[in-house]
């Protein structure tokens, strides 16, 4: 039986050399590659309760949407800077050259409201650590970091130690 | 009973005077405002036979993915350039200031096959005529454009008159 690792697609010096690139798109291109990795996420939630789903542009929004449906909660998005059209708060974080800035609309998550944060990659961790303090800059708490792919050599668990974090597929390179 | 439209935030002004945007977010971060659209837009689909979706970044994942999910179909993404790591196609349209540019990589549909378009909102048809176009270089034929939103005003459907256009809200303004 193909297992969820085979549907993706590893392309080498992308997108510079020495870096294995892991694409997402071949998962999502195949039917029961999609059902199986949000099927295999769902499972990590099992006995997790939470109230909303927080999905990280781009990437995140396509693996928290069919989640959040299928467990029946609200989905909240975290998006990159001037691309939401109510009041925001927003946090910068560092890239490998340079930085960005992330925001979320202020009612997004209520005081006290339980959250998960989804993406498909855990790298360094920055972009989730960002995500998961805006949750909590409008009072969430974060129950669990939940990504499909993870780069154990990037060390992001590291980053985001205070966190729950879980991924079902981990590479060990970078 | 609250409706679909009910969810959907209507923000006067945004981003420039006389136009009111139409914000999906208030929908989504309801449990039941996300399952009603999506459930909504699943309706609009029924006895069309097709083999992918597709979904144009970014709000159209958000939609195209649990759609895809719930119905046992692949979801194939157009992006914006530069965002996909293999070999794309790529055409470029025209925004109300200048152009951008979508891509699509050449595996992500097969010669023959039935493609559904799917994003948030149809305004002037620019993005999705592109979008419908691109799946037909690659050789699919667009059974549906489906969008959750239609701003009737602004005609895109005049401009996607080849194409089968469904939404599920429609708004009479710009």
């Amino acid at each position: 039986m193909k297992e969820l690792k085979d549907y993706v697609r590893s392309i080498p010096d992308f997108p510079e050399k020495g870096i294995i690139f892991r694409d997402l798109t071949t998962v999502l291109q195949d039917a029961e590659g999609l059902h199986l990795a949000i099927d295999e996420m769902i499972k990590k939630l099992e006995g997790i309760e939470f109230d909303v789903v927080v999905g990280v542009e781009s990437r995140g929004f396509i693996l928290g949407a069919p989640i959040a449906y299928e467990l029946h909660k609200p989905l909240v998005l975290i998006r990159k800077k001037g691309k939401l059209p109510c009041e925001t708060v927003s946090k910068e974080y560092t890239l490998e050259y340079g930085s960005a800035v992330l925001e979320m609309h202020k009612d997004a998550i209520q005081k006290g409201q339980k959250a998960v944060v989804i993406d498909d990659l855990i790298a360094t961790g920055g972009t989730l650590e960002c995500a998961a303090s805006l949750a909590e800059e409008l009072g969430g708490t974060v129950e669990m970091i939940l990504c499909l792919m993870e780069l154990k050599g990037l060390k992001g668990r590291e980053l985001l130690k205070k966190y729950r974090v879980e991924s079902v597929i981990a590479y060990d390179g970078k």
